[in-house]
């Protein structure tokens, strides 16, 4: 694993771990955390469903298991900041750590949906957004309470965010306690986190305490400062809540993960693998590769999808001459939809959503 | 009205026409058609539902407008191939007509939602997609057809296309009768025309006759071979029913109305107007400008939404210096996606679905 941080723990897979198979190892998933991992007395532990339900809920883990439909989703979650090296590389985004392509990850998660539980505690008019409460206090967010401006001072310093009804009601949100059939660990949010499949990874709270039926969305610093999508020039450090696009559902992308970046290859046929995911609710329709920098294009080979919600793999043979090599890929979703094609045009202060077609550099010798 | 062609009928208005105001008055609104623009005898037309319906109906117009709510959607129609003209620059398209920027138009259309009609036939189960019929005779089909190529003798002459049956049952999909408070005029679809928000116009299918509940999407010519995304180095003419990617939901884009290009300017400021259009079931939550051809951008003000289905008008004004001016537009999406910069890297072989960055080149003098 690449570590950009101990505590907060944060690391990433070499793209290699992620090429293998459709679901990710444990021990290869991505880690994303704000704050130290906590370690939570299952046996103590409840779930609090409150705010604008008719019936408020308190359940063990026990109790979910008992009272509610299990369900297995294969979702794949994603960074919002994934391959913002790429982004740095054009102009430095201070305070951020430079992800490359490892920031995503799939797995078989099993819980039960939160659809169901909602259901159970019955929605009031006006519950709008549900919203997911954790322990884990981020040094990010108490930095900003310290800073006692007047917009941050009601920010909670504990992670969390917040869905629209919506989604949370749809049926494919799961509240899990396993991961490719093994228990969560604790390094992934037992006894149990959120999954909202499609979404950004920031959604899906771990460690989860508290379900909340609200009006609006979440307040939560990871919600209404961070994990917002700001124009290209404008200055972080004063942009307050509620600036710029809140991030949610994550948009069409692919990458290449084998031959890793720089790796030595030799002239002829190699073989190019990648993955591509489509955003919330669409499919992915096609991947194209290219060597000449999107000057022409051909038609990798697409596996069929293992669900809405996981990334395909794909894979082309690509003829290598010896030299330099810059290969590009590109998909295409459902909707005619296809990435952009440059890092730099998607350039943002805080080096997010970085979906400009997949790049891989090889020497050919 | 810039006309491609008289019969059938293919002309889009000037930008200025779309700028003036959200709806779009009747005789700018763009017109496409494959046939002569049938005339059809409101007193005995009768619309057709069957296929796989418990209880197939047969309504006149009066029928429809009194047994079934009324419903008004506020609708941006585009057509696929809107702004081919900058994709032909790039490469020719031959047989498919140079549509500028002006082959899209917004109006308040009037009917009943086609969710309630197929709610009192009843779908029956198997039923995952609803096709529409229409009495007009394309030409470009029935070349197909005198072909006689094997995968073409099936394929209706008759203009017709499906929509898969969560778009059909969602609500926002209309049977409309008037189109911004006027009857619908025959060269818009009278008596009845389907309006599908947020996908490709050619799915709103004018002169409407039948509607039916199948199994499959509909084999029609302009579904199953037309109205597809092929790869860049496909061959059109060999390219059999089901090849590439059926269109159907729009992709985020946007254009800049106002100036009209190459329009004469004096140095100084200068208004920009445009408009911006989410794909379905998107918001518009931003459009950047820029003069540098990307390299910085400023926000435009953008209007508020008239509803989920209609485009955003926004504007800025722009500081010009004498010379040659080259000015670039591009919309995000409520989930943080962008539109890809260059027509260039969007080239397909029938030229659809051109979303790249708006572009306006001025000279100011």
């Amino acid at each position: 694993m690449l570590v950009h941080g101990e505590e907060p723990f944060n690391a990433e897979p070499p793209t290699c771990a992620l090429a293998e198979r459709l679901t990710t190892p444990l021990d290869a998933f991505y880690s994303r955390n704000h704050g130290p991992i906590p370690h939570i007395d299952t046996a103590t532990w409840r779930l609090e469903v409150d705010g604008l339900v008719e019936r408020p809920l308190r359940l063990s883990l026990e109790e979910l298991r008992s009272r509610f439909p299990e369900r297995e989703v294969i979702a794949t979650l994603q960074c919002a900041g994934n391959r913002r090296a790429e982004l740095i590389a054009i102009r430095d985004i201070p305070g951020e750590d430079p992800w490359r392509s490892g920031a995503i990850s799939t797995a078989s998660w099993v819980g039960v949906s939160l659809a169901d539980v909602l259901a159970e505690a019955g929605l009031r008019p006006g519950a709008a957004h549900i919203s997911f409460a954790a322990p884990d206090v981020a040094q990010q967010a108490e930095q900003a309470w310290q800073a006692e401006q007047a917009w941050q001072a009601d920010l909670p310093r504990h992670f969390g965010g917040s869905i629209p009804v919506a989604k949370a009601t749809a049926g494919e949100v799961l509240l899990a306690w396993a991961m490719n059939g093994h228990p969560l660990p604790a390094a992934h949010g037992a006894p149990l986190r959120v999954i909202v499949p499609g979404w950004i990874g920031a959604r899906s709270v771990k460690w989860l305490e508290r379900v909340t039926a609200r009006a609006d969305p979440s307040g939560n610093y990871f919600q209404a400062v961070a994990y917002r999508m700001l124009p290209p020039d404008a200055d972080p450090s004063r942009c307050g809540p509620g600036s710029g696009i809140p991030l949610g559902p994550v948009a069409l992308t692919c990458d290449i993960l084998l031959p890793e970046h720089d790796s030595p290859v030799s002239p002829g046929p190699t073989e190019i693998t990648g993955y591509a995911l489509a955003g919330d609710g669409r499919g992915v329709a096609r991947v194209d590769v290219s060597l000449d920098a999107g000057r022409t294009w051909t038609q990798a080979e697409l596996d069929a999808p293992a669900g809405p919600w996981a990334w395909q793999h794909w894979r082309t043979t690509v003829v290598l001459s010896e030299g330099e090599a810059d290969i590009v890929a590109r998909a295409w979703d459902s909707a005619g939809t296809t990435q952009p094609e440059s890092p730099a045009t998607l350039w943002n202060p805080r080096g997010y959503a970085n979906t400009s077609w997949g790049r891989l550099h090889l020497t050919c010798r």
